[in-house]
């Protein structure tokens, strides 16, 4: 029998982690670029550069693969579906990208669905904002309805003239928004989710995140929160999952707010969160999520240790090549270090460290340390 | 600081297995193979074609790197030699690979080291085969000094015509030989380490292997053996280690005979009896062979469930394209695959699956039930 091709669309550190799970299996893996020194182009062996807005770059790209999948939410969403209806295969689908990539239409779509999710309100212009403000008070938090992540398209506006200002710039950049209130946010959870055509799903032990300004700093696993939000974030997966028809791994990004759960995005794709599962959970996010995307049973999802904790590897000014580095971090016993190859900036992600073991304070410990040593020569030296 | 490029000469599943550590730590790895189709340089960025015993191949790829190291053991000591002498660094270096290349030496050496070995001694022709037999008795084992494995190299000889038959036979493929009883052998253990070159060294959970015809057709960790022997293994995997110098990974074979341990032989570079560190260890072979050959400090070597059982994927003649049936090796819950890329062929190693679990003879059969059904299509379906 003909082995089907699985093709990667973008070539950022996700396709790169995917890299490994399709040489395990011996599935042939190739992936779309934009340029030869991406993360993950750095490392296949099959490379296609092309930019993935370019609609005939990625139209020639799906006709080399069986199977197409996606390293971002940077797609066109009308070229995609046009491939489907020339019979290429999309994992996840057109559909499912339709509204895993626009966060005003999840909300609409998961809202009819009876899923929770903070009071939110599309937006035209500042009056909008003010309006919204009359029923939840200032300070509001402003976001794009696609295109944001790490902390881009999101903004507080904490009165009336810094609305203006926010949608002032959002409509410069040809951006639509929503807004919603500011919330006081207990924690914040991830739930994810692989899922076959077929509906087969398996739910991964419930992730807490550290977010910084946006950006993922941190995640544990399991969450330390009680049964009762636990199953919550799962089922919530799970009936997402169905509810928008996903094939391969989605991310629910939930908040613990008075103690109830509420959804606040989507990622169809692996994702930060997951990242512990390369080195903490008995099948990683990668590779569930390419058996999935070729319809192949799932692996299991449990931890291989009590407590499992991730620390971002952020760029700082200072960070130059983290490599110089590996020495220290490894030093800092259980340490598993990944580095994505890219160019280091101050708050890109440039990698991450893994850290397994009993103690959850110690776990987390050990990751921040390893992690803080890569990214910054000043803790690096030991 | 310019980072260090790591070569393997040699394009097999072992430096297959090795590109994922490359590439998690972001360390650049380039493959010396025989042709573009082997098992790395398949999945390898950047492959270098070239045989492994042509002196001009392995000079040039040696130059395009900072570290060498090795994928099997077909290599010209000669050459070796010659390239440190260049300045050059190989790790394991040219004088540890002399004597784990050749078993007759390791005798010698672990020997004087008094390691327990089997009895055994050189012979250049048959009468010599037969003066052995006058102390040992019939049927001897004799074998290649150089050059086997996978059972080739090695004949068992019923008596004196046989011995005759096996002596004529290497005398015309150019072989040395030795010789050694048949012994009664209660286990088969391996015993991995990892070690620095300054010394600092990890010895993996001692495995057990099952072996058919002097090919592994199975492993488990940790192997059920009494501490006193499991304590004698580690430390005969250290102190062995220290004797030859090793810069790497090792991987010491041992015989149970009697209720007593033997060094059966060594392998100076990741082993068969290692790949169920991949899915069921905290660090895996592979990557500590690389941090080890780096000097990087070594990762923890715990295992990750309390058993850990290893099938490998044996080509039939009915064997054709493994991956018609990944399906049904996946569905075998807990199954993590393998599959190296490679021609089936009968008795060829094409790939291995690994189950981690907390039973003994489940997670073993499960590893063989997904094994045979990659193995041989009757079994492929489910």
């Amino acid at each position: 029998m003909a082995q089907p091709t699985v093709g990667i669309v973008g070539a950022g550190q996700l396709a790169r982690m995917t890299y490994e799970a399709g040489t395990r299996c011996d599935v042939a893996l190739r992936v779309l670029a934009r340029a030869p020194d991406e993360a993950a182009a750095r490392v296949f062996a099959t490379v296609d550069v092309g930019a993935p807005d370019d609609p005939s770059a990625v139209s020639d790209f799906a006709a080399r693969c069986d199977v197409v999948t996606f390293d971002h939410e940077l797609v066109d969403l009308d070229l995609l579906a046009a491939l489907e209806r020339d019979g290429h295969v999309l994992r996840p689908s057109a559909a499912t990208l339709a509204v895993a990539t626009d966060k005003r239409r999840q909300r609409e779509v998961l809202g009819r669905s009876g899923f929770p999710m903070p009071p939110h309100a599309s937006v035209a212009d500042a009056d909008g904002v003010a309006a919204f403000a009359g029923d939840h008070d200032w300070p509001l938090v402003v976001k794009a309805v696609r295109g944001g992540y790490d902390g881009r398209g999101v903004w507080t506006a904490a009165g009336p003239d810094e609305a203006r200002a926010v949608v002032a710039e959002a409509a410069r950049a040809g951006l639509e928004l929503f807004v919603e209130p500011r919330l006081e946010i207990e924690r914040e959870l991830a739930a994810l989710v692989a899922r076959r055509p077929s509906g087969d799903a398996r739910v991964y032990p419930v992730v807490e995140t550290v977010q910084v300004d946006g950006i993922c700093h941190e995640a544990v696993a399991p969450a330390a929160v009680d049964d009762g939000l636990r199953d919550a974030a799962r089922k919530a997966a799970l009936g997402i999952a169905e509810a928008i028809g996903l094939v391969g791994v989605l991310a629910v990004e939930l908040f613990v707010v008075d103690g109830e759960l509420l959804v606040n995005e989507l990622a169809a794709r692996p994702h930060n969160s997951g990242h512990l599962t390369l080195d903490g959970a008995r099948t990683s996010q990668f590779e569930n999520h390419l058996r999935a995307v070729l319809d192949l049973p799932l692996g299991p999802v449990a931890l291989t240790a009590p407590v499992v904790a991730m620390a971002n590897v952020l760029g700082t000014e200072r960070t130059g090549d983290p490599r110089d580095r590996l020495s220290g971090a490894l030093a800092v016993e259980g340490a598993r270090v990944h580095l994505y190859g890219k160019q280091p900036r101050p708050g890109r992600k440039i990698g991450h460290v893994t850290v397994a073991g009993d103690d959850r304070e110690d776990v987390g410990d050990r990751a921040r340390r390893a992690a803080a040593a890569l990214a910054d020569p000043a803790t690096g030296t030991r």
